[in-house]
């Protein structure tokens, strides 16, 4: 691993808000804790907007642009479907169709939709372990049945065991939920990876439902490659959904897209769940979301470059302060999952960290039941903010070693 | 009727907007018809949004507060509901529980959750016309029979007849979809009228779906009351609806409230759509919408005054000059639903008016199959706007007639 502990990216400094700034914004990061604890766990970044996001904003905003939207003489919907197709064909060499795309308010939504389509009551959905708490309450929610998919740790890094999961399937097994960037682990996985998720979706006859949410926070040489882009046969098979909300730090705008491999999945999805019963998107959230789209690319470039630093600062910091703890740094996300089972810490890490830290990490448990011993950090703020966590997570167990 | 031909109201200048200005914005009504065309059709306001509401937008933008969001310590959604609750006992008297609050993104998504949950596919749901389009589409998406309960040209007003209705429906017959005010008549209905739907719903057990978007619209002496105030047994087969997003012209920022008169309509209503699967209101929806309900008095008492005299002279104007013409000034809403059956026209007086008056109305047939000789005109304009409106339609009537 290649620790860089310099400076900022060039471009950033103008993006980074001060802890000051921060504690002004209302969001759920910055007032979830009491004010001497640093919040490091939803997947909120610490940074200004891209300047075309609140642009676009702005514009509808001082013509008070409320009403009901139209963009380029249509429904507004259909500027956003054109702007993801186009997107995507930038960032990942790959030609989706705009016809294909149906606007939603967040993934959670989509994949409770795809869910209710595509399976019913105690069928069997598999769903990588440790993930993100929303997609698991689908599954209770609706009465499906978590077939778990362990990201084992192997060779530095984690990987997942179709062989295993072989076993641990049945008939009555409907949809496989990838997370692609895995969150909290994340992996960016490999083509082969994918090949093998679509062979054995194949084998058994799966709906992939493919979370691609992280797929332009990536790191590595590694490219994302959305699952409908590995083939036709990928294609006729995958529900994939995306958003800007992440990349672009926009999570309350509240819009992202469902992308349907075919014609036929589209007409599926829509036979069973009306159009407006997932209601519509706002004006503000699609005029952002098509700004960072097709103009945001300079902000995500420095962006890119300050959390490759900022995970290999803190990564660089915690293996030599903290040799105790275990991790494998992320290809992507701005999210780090660690283990700290060999911290000689009792009961659940994170509210360790929180309570005799004040750091207020997202708490393993929530990812994975039983894995207390886990936190996942969000590396998405300034070098001094994350300075001040390490010394503070050093400074705790220091004091719980005695 | 009283015809007041006089000036705006006085606070009102500040807020009209001008051709020009009203060409800028991007929404639906502006930039459907081609330039020459008058828009008088969908429920959106030429006007101004509330400062208030316009000054809770600002500060978040400026801010960029676009993060998960949170207020006064809670979710969002908390002070949606706390603020519909308080809106509600301010402007009607009426106790709402902010508990029983669901926060959604429009009406119509909320029309479809309510029918998926309280009926079945092939049973009957009673529904007024002629009604809003979208409402008659999720009768047909979802296989449900449209019942309908015709307003009835009566003693110069609009009613509906219980007893016609009697023999109507049949065992499967579940919900009773009430609009009110009604929505293109613009009839408030009495607490006779609302006492008479809550009977004929006992007796039938029957869900009433009571949209009462245009609530604060009203004009007249009659009070709106909200269906589930009538009384509990009222609340306890009630889901009302409403939205500030039409009374304070914010419709793009896709912000409504699903209100379930108790908690076991809730916990019904829970247990067959998931919480998710409706997505979540976007931060800055709910901004806008939490100031228009606490702090947009002020500005509605203007904007009403204003509608109350742009009604009162196009009412003037047309039964003045337009004799043939047949309306009942409408008792809430800006929305005036006209009948041009003996004014000549061939067809559709939508098409008509649109091709050769260059005013684009609603279209009849849209709110009622056959209706091809109603139009629905959207008074929320300048003066100016209406009398050029008025000229058209003089204008191509003459030369229609010749």
């Amino acid at each position: 691993m290649t620790v860089n502990t310099g400076n900022e990216a060039p471009d950033m400094a103008a993006f980074l808000l001060s802890p000051e700034e921060l504690r002004q914004r209302r969001n759920t990061k910055w007032n979830q804790f009491p004010p001497d604890v640093i919040p490091s766990f939803i997947a909120d970044m610490d940074f200004r907007v891209a300047p075309p996001v609140q642009a676009a904003i702005l514009q509808s905003v001082e013509r008070e642009d409320y009403g009901y939207q139209m963009r380029d003489g249509a429904k507004a919907d259909r500027m956003l479907a054109g702007a993801f197709a186009a997107r995507m064909e930038e960032a990942f060499g790959w030609k989706a169709s705009a016809d294909l795309v149906l606007p939603v308010s967040d993934l959670v939504q989509a994949t409770y939709a795809a869910i209710l389509t595509w399976s019913g009551p105690g069928d069997g959905v598999i769903l990588q372990v440790p993930n993100y708490p929303p997609f698991r309450e689908t599954l209770q929610t609706t009465g499906r049945r978590l077939i778990p998919l362990h990201m084992d740790e192997r060779d530095g890094t984690y990987v997942f065991d179709l062989d295993r999961l072989e076993t641990q399937i049945d008939a009555n097994t409907r949809i496989f939920v990838l997370c692609n960037p895995q969150n909290p682990t994340g992996r960016v996985f490999s083509r082969d990876e994918l090949e093998a998720v679509l062979a054995f979706a194949e084998k058994h006859d799966l709906l992939v439902i493919s979370d691609e949410i992280h797929a332009e926070l990536i790191y590595g040489d590694r490219p994302h490659i959305p699952f409908p882009a590995l083939s036709p046969a990928a294609a006729a098979r995958c529900v994939l959904l995306n958003s800007a909300t992440k990349s672009f730090n926009i999570p309350g705008l509240r819009c992202a897209v469902m992308y349907f491999g075919t014609p036929e999945l589209k007409a599926a999805y829509q036979a069973r769940i009306p159009l407006r019963l997932t209601g519509s998107v706002n004006s503000l959230g699609i005029d952002a979301t098509v700004a960072a789209w097709t103009q945001g690319q300079p902000w995500l470039d420095a962006v890119l470059a300050h959390l490759r630093t900022a995970r290999d600062h803190l990564c660089g910091r915690l293996a030599s302060e903290l040799p105790g703890l275990r991790f494998h740094p992320p290809e992507a996300t701005y999210l780090l999952w660690m283990d700290c089972s060999d911290l000689g810490i009792q009961g659940s890490a994170g509210d360790f960290f929180l309570d005799r830290a004040g750091v207020g990490f997202s708490r393993g448990e929530d990812f994975l039941p039983g894995a207390e011993s886990r936190v996942r950090c969000n590396f998405a703020t300034s070098l001094p903010i994350l300075d001040e966590i390490v010394d503070r997570m050093v400074a705790a167990l220091r004091s719980n070693a005695r």
